[in-house]
């Protein structure tokens, strides 16, 4: 089996020292502020920098142009990068009339927004930068649209089923409502093939991010909750360290 | 990157010792008695007096000239400020028939009060006084006006486009309805750039307030509870402090 | 700004040594046998006995007569104060055919109660008295008429706005569903301009009683929960001690 | 004003020495095997013996002949009251097709069982022994019948007017839900002129029976839970104990 | 009054040295696992070897061969018992085309199984055996027919009251769905003459077993939690012991 | 009796050193990442290599291939198995249009998808490899089928039967939806003969992998929550120690 370093500080040595599975799909959840979003992009900036595999971000909530604002405390260089025709940004927020990017734009009102579209826009950035890495950011606005649950288990099957054709490895962002360590499992954490939780965790009134691999198949894992941190570098994951004692 | 402070005595401190990056609109969530108003006030108010950005108030419940009173135990001469066209209220509340203020006035029914409204009356203030920032008090009642979830973040996702289409920097006021720690995530804080609680913490029976930036987008901020206070000057963040140990 | 005292011992302490703004309205919400009504005849009394303003006590579930009979172990001549037009009760609780008080009775039905038929009878309690205060008790059965939370908050909006145009101070009792420090906030705990709970804390199995402003729009307050008693004076509030450590 | 003593070891002393204020119509609410039955029995038989106040016992699911025979542990003679027309069992469990008692029975299908039909069988019961005291257990069937909550409000006060217009002192058995200390006050709480609570409480994995006061009008109580048992003289109180430290 | 013994070790200590209350209906409420099963078998077992009273058990799930079965790790001949008509299986499970045991089999589909099926099933056993005990297991599969609360608590009702007409003495198996100690009451526990409760207790991660006699009219019980197994000899309660400290 | 060891280390010993029960049909509930296939395809390739019992996977989820691909961090043969005819992957996932694998495919779309199709499919498989073993992962997408509570026990029911009439011995995956230790004990776990849990415990911030059997009809286990890992071996339980003090 192929493994993908994700390239995000720590995180690889959780994951056996390897990365993600080749062409799994993985979910990244996390609350308002836990650098999802980050996270995502370092995953593919750093897939193209160090690996050598181009990446599509797929946006359907922030425009790219805000998204490369707030990364631009970082020191990606994503305008080159796309200029180089190795990284695309497909924004595919329903119901938009903005000028487009220099990726693919689509204008779609919201109730027509499904799954067929989705795929499209995505097809459309693999093919245009021949990518191996995606992420989807947020799944949420998407599994909204199916407000019966067989629909929405359904249409996140197909999803995902066609992400895998792509044969790309790819990570879709998605919105935790709970904010303690106890909370429901959603259903897409059992259809994904890897599960990883950005979380704050409270100790008395300190805030403690923590990072957690919930799930890899096929990966022997560590899945104790580590400390994390959004440095200038990014995200940092400390893997040796407890969340706290 | 521009960046906006807010004036508020401690809060630019944590966000990095810059403020609310410019052009964002932030959600500034509390209970009864936190102070929101107060902070969005103090925010226009500083933004009027410290940096020479006027300001629209735009109110959804409270009359302007109650607003006024309750701010009358600080010094914010507020009414200078509306005469010397820096500052402008505009009472949307819907359902009255009150006199007007000295801002615009819109007489509109509950049922029929949507978005299109609520932008119309944003724009005339923006324009009457030339604003930089924008303050929406609160956006709960706004928001119970769509019943159906899909609907309500469609408005919401509209709303905040405009709000960044004037250019200014905004602030929603949203009500609280939890009362500690641990709650559901609401899908605001996802859409806002920023998220920033105003929340009341137990120790035992007694109560501290915590200041708390949930997230800042494009900004490494500090996202620990911080004690706050309301004094004679309005909000006060003690941005080294804990809330308790 | 004008500020009413409430004459309930150490009360007025805690609301900055002052008391209600003038013309304020308060919720003052608690649990079965808190003293919710004792709170609300003792702000009236006092209104009368040391301020020389006169009262109106709107009741909506107990009879005048039954409040009166529950208040005499308590030294507050109430039925003086009626002789002397200085203090009346109203009784508008609905589906009522017993014989009438000596202040006014209106005999309706409870799905014909609305706003309409309390608005006329609190007008014509202030009228016949020229009262300055107003106490409504409970408003929860005011509330339970409009099941539909849009017409709920607009019903409450419009009786705040007309208790203000009576230009009285205003006290509205409100039934506590929780028992907990921890609850969901009530949206007419954002539309009042005060808030007052008087609240039961646990430590370990026994009962404390626990007074707290939440809120008072326009004051400095002390918003720390403080024991309270019901004594032979009536309330008593403690605003130095603190409810347990 | 008059006061009834309810003849229970503790409880009168809880009760500022004095027992009920007479005609006061009062909720006893517990769990099941809490002792509610007992608690109820006991106030009407203690008035027989005790004060010469007649009593009616209104039954809604058990049978009259099973309540005397799981009180026979005890030593109360109600046959020989019954037969000196000083009490009665009034049997109006819905659906009944049994022989009657000695009291009252009334033969109707639930779905008809409402509250005229109920206040019927509560005044024969009341003419027959001139009865002083009157219990009504448990209530919660009664409520059951009004899916509404408005009608179910409207329900408990009709019942509640008619109670007092029998000029008795009343008790209302009601059948608690929840397990722990903190709970949802019910709408009854507020409706009835006092609450007692039956509990059981948990310390560690030992069961405590804690007995509580939490309201009664017109009277300055003693509101802490106090630990009691179930003897063979019946409810034991003791109203200077502390259920645990 | 008369008293059942159960012959089950420890139980009959904690029923005030006597048993059951003959005639009286028994809840018998546990988690899966909880031995609830065994509980039931046993007390029919003992019935016959030990006092001479033959028994019926109804099973609504499970087939009677499984039961069998699964006791065979216990030193009961149910089979000779069968054989010598002092104890017999009812299957009423709804749905079934197997062929019958030697007790009565009825097949009847789950929609139409309802009350007066269950009735002429347990009258069929009782008939045959000249039965004194009889078991209902589960109840909460007849419950599940009646989605309408009010028209499940009379069918529940009706069901005890035609149990109490066979004169016999009867335990109903129920399935509890919460895992805590905490928890709601739910309704047939106040109908039912006794409650029994198997529940699993959590001290630190380490289970517990706890037995606990909620209630039984007529009887001056323990209601303590003991700790409890399942041993070869089947179900044995400690009554002395408590079930940590 | 005969028993089926699991072949999983620890497990058997916990199971009173026998096994599963034979022709039992056991629930396997864990969270996302639990490791609830390791152990079912341990379960099956024991089977075959130590017991000489061929095995069906019956899976609704994922693709064969993938089991394969993410059980081959693990030293089992699938394929060899496959290829003697003791192993078969039956794949029931609903709406697919890929090739087929060696096993059986049924391509149905979801709404069809319903108790016939799965058991004829997994009576195919059974009959293919002369199966002693069944596994059916996961179980839940079987239940969403039926939204009815009543129907969905129905098929639960049904199902489970037909699976005893294939004498095999099974194993039911489920998907648990909460995280903590209490939690709403489902229908399913009383329906099946046996239950066993793969949970996650916090202590602190740790996380602490709990195994346990809640429940195993016919035998006398250990219930107790036991540490288990997911090893190079697969899943290890440690029977002897707990999972913290």
């Amino acid at each position: 089996m192929v493994y993908v370093p994700t390239g995000i500080i720590g995180v690889d040595k959780i994951l056996a020292g390897k990365g993600i599975p080749g062409g799994h799909t993985v979910l990244v959840s996390g609350g308002p502020g836990s650098g999802k979003t980050t996270f995502a992009v370092q995953f593919l900036y750093a897939g193209v920098i160090e690996h050598g595999e181009n990446g599509v971000y797929v946006t359907l909530d922030e425009e790219p142009s805000d998204i490369k604002k707030n990364m631009s405390k970082f020191d990606w260089d994503l305008e080159k990068l796309e200029d180089e025709n190795k990284f695309r940004f497909i924004n595919v927020s329903p119901v938009r009339v903005a000028p487009s990017e220099k990726g693919g734009l689509i204008q779609i009102g919201m109730k027509e927004f499904r799954l067929i579209k989705l795929l499209e826009a995505i097809k459309q950035g693999v093919q245009e930068v021949d990518a191996k890495r995606i992420v989807v950011d947020p799944i949420t606005i998407f599994m909204l649209q199916y407000p019966d649950e067989i629909d929405r288990i359904h249409a996140m099957r197909d999803l995902m089923r066609e992400l895998r054709n792509t044969n790309c490895t790819n990570l879709l962002v998605s919105e935790l409502r709970g904010t303690g360590w106890e909370r429901e499992h959603q259903f897409e954490e059992y259809l994904a093939q890897g599960v990883i939780l950005l979380r704050t965790s409270l100790k008395g009134s300190r805030l403690v991010r923590a990072f957690q691999v919930e799930k890899m198949r096929g990966l022997a894992i560590d899945n104790q909750p580590r400390p994390y941190e959004i440095t200038d570098k990014g995200i940092e994951v400390y893997p040796s360290a407890t969340v706290y004692k």
